[in-house]
């Protein structure tokens, strides 16, 4: 019966331009004229439907983390990791805050992008007012000129007390190569006037004459600075690839039972 | 120098509860009060940046669906695999219309889940009016009583014309196993009040003598309504797991040399 597959194979090829029919490529200005966003005169547009998921979201991470101990395990082993310089004891976490308040994202609006006007994104006002803190006890080990000629005993809490800035989101694709499919991510980054406001307290000495020292505040201030400006501060930005939503049987659950587990 | 490995573990073990600062699990009554959202007296909100960058995305995918013939490779792959029955003949694709319209999403609000009143999930209204249209041509073999007693030509096409629909949405953590962290999932499923609105043509027969089969429409639509109502429509969801949005080096991109890509 499947005769003609030579038949179907020229088909296939001669008429692939007429079968798919497409419009020509759609510039900015279409996507935006048929979304109907004028970006001159379009209001910002609040996300308080956001700020719910995501405070939700948040709250069952802290759940989490405070059910077991993973967080504090994690952080321990990076405290303590390969990379931790000779002249330092070991790190004990002294205490730890994850916070309680939650971002608030509003006044969205697209804009085109600066660096190609042909391309669309959305910048949102981002706010975090919340106390999260990590505290740590070591010991500056003094090497030299003979080895543990002195121990510093050094006392350090952080805390990030305030974050806001505005965040750059778009929806970008990565054209398909002979082994994959288009693929779609979320990129996004911060204008480099964001704002970042810490309280350090870092002392040092024996415990009967503790002193505060302000070097110490300023150098873990700036390494979190560097961690943040090197990674999603604008002209650095993170791409994160995103599933496809195509609906999958794979993907598919169903409420009853779900409500059961 | 690394001494004091014991006492730092007996020391987290005794002290963890006491390190890890945090409030007691959040109801969503808090979060709701948190971020500021009112159930009962919240107005509808509007999602226009949404639209545009969900546009741009489709409008990419339909310009790199015409630039390589890639999807009508795929449809014809999957029209004429394994599972055609032994009375088909070749299915010849002679039309595909990929649409140029765009989805529609408005009136965005929050609403405690029904199932489960303590977690909280945004239904938005959906609207797509498009032309989304595969046409096809085949042979109908009657292998009965004897084979290929005779051949009937069949001609289909079958367009979407409207979907409109509530939209469920909600983020959703799964509990972390031994060996993952929690991961976070976007769910999402339609009401089962959904609009699917579709055009279907069918010719069956020789060429001089073509005739409407309104069964073979019927057949049509509800497969494809059945494929839909399986995998989103309530109580069906689809669950997607959603990539870490924590900054990373290896997702770090740079405007720039982006733009000289």
């Amino acid at each position: 019966p499947h005769q003609g597959d030579y038949d179907k194979d020229k088909r296939l090829r001669k008429k692939q331009s007429s079968i798919l029919r497409s419009s020509p490529p759609m510039p900015a200005r279409s996507i935006l004229a048929r979304t109907y966003y004028n970006v001159e005169t379009h209001p910002p547009e609040s996300l308080d439907w956001l700020n719910v998921l995501v405070a939700q979201t948040v709250s069952q991470f802290r759940e989490d983390a405070r059910s077991n101990n993973n967080i504090l395990h994690t952080l321990d082993k990076i405290l303590n990791g390969d990379s931790l310089p000779s002249f330092l004891d070991t790190v004990h976490v002294t205490e730890l805050d994850i916070g309680e308040e939650f971002p608030i994202f509003s006044n969205c609006k697209v804009f085109p992008c600066e660096d190609d006007p042909g391309r669309l994104e959305a910048r949102i006002e981002v706010d975090l007012a919340d106390s999260i803190t990590l505290g740590i006890d070591t010991r500056l080990l003094l090497n030299y000129p003979t080895p543990l000629l002195a121990i510093l005993p050094v006392s350090l809490s952080v805390s990030i007390v305030r974050f806001s800035g505005q965040l750059t989101m778009s929806l970008k694709t990565t054209p398909p190569s002979s082994n994959s499919d288009r693929k779609t991510s979320l990129t996004f980054s911060f204008a480099p006037d964001y704002r970042l406001e810490f309280s350090i307290r870092s002392l040092v000495g024996s415990r009967s004459r503790l002193q505060n020292l302000p070097k110490i505040s300023q150098l873990v201030e700036s390494q979190i600075r560097k961690w943040f400006v090197e990674r999603c501060v604008q002209p650095r930005f993170q791409e994160i690839q995103l599933a496809s939503i195509w609906p999958r049987r794979k993907n598919t659950r169903e409420a009853f039972s779900s409500r059961n587990n």
